[in-house]
């Protein structure tokens, strides 16, 4: 059973959840692949209501997301930390993510990519701009911490066309 | 009278609100300038409380902030239409917007660009990344909606350094 929110009702929940993790899916080639994410944002963009994701060039889901038009999130209410800590640090070039985590996928309402089940809380999104990053325009702080090895993020900017709660 | 908050806490007014109007205020050269946004996201970004504002090259606006390190936005949680809808037609450029709105500036509290007084809610922000807008990377529609004349915005991302109410 699924209940359709409004896109911006948990958003505060989204915003506290998402630095202890969340789900970022993706598929494209017949293959799925989720990762963790601890950054994200939520809002409004022409006209729109848009969730950001940032990938890093490295990733396996970069290569997913780059041949999709569309990736979803699933935001745990509940403890997932053993699952989003091996999606985290496995790759799913090496691995069936899904399996090796236990994690159950329900097929996307509205996009061709999957969610997590049961993590209580989902947006389906179709990708509206995507942006890598350019390291010029970046404050030099931010740079020195997070981009030593230069393994910079694309900013995808996805539709949310779709936004529910889930048991 | 102002009171410290979260800065996920009232994202969900932010965004119920914010397609309505709200105020982008910057600085640069000793001149203040505001606009009305209708566009926006609060996130986490490197770690960070980050709220993203987008502006126009045409803008006034824009040639303060390229020329800033900050810019604050003021939510009005009460109705503030008149003022909003001057801010969204005229250009600083030609006249003082604060005055000709009957708008209070108050000074930040963490950076040197000033809130709109009595709007209820503010964001200062500290520029982590900007980004102008890849025509390329955008989705048709949106490009025929928004940028037909070419006028693409600017992606200005900012860490949120204070984050309060006032009366």
């Amino acid at each position: 059973m699924t209940k359709e929110i409004a896109y911006q009702e948990y958003s505060s929940t989204v915003l506290e959840t998402i630095s202890k993790g969340a789900f970022l899916t993706t598929n494209a080639g017949g293959r799925s692949n989720t990762m963790t994410i601890g950054w994200g944002s939520i809002g409004v963009m022409w006209g729109l209501p848009v969730f950001t994701v940032l990938v890093r060039k490295s990733r396996y889901t970069y290569e997913l997301i780059e041949n999709s038009s569309a990736f979803t999130v699933s935001i745990p209410l509940h403890d997932m930390q053993a699952a989003l800590a091996l999606c985290g640090s496995k790759s799913g070039r090496d691995m069936d993510k899904f399996a090796a985590a236990g994690l159950k996928l329900q097929p996307g309402q509205k996009v061709s990519v999957p969610v997590i089940g049961g993590c209580g809380l989902h947006y389906e999104c179709e990708i509206l701009y995507k942006s890598a990053m350019d390291p010029a325009q970046l404050d030099p702080a931010i740079q020195k911490n997070a981009y030593k090895d230069g393994d910079y993020h694309t900013f995808y900017h996805g539709k949310i066309v779709a936004c529910y709660l889930d048991d």
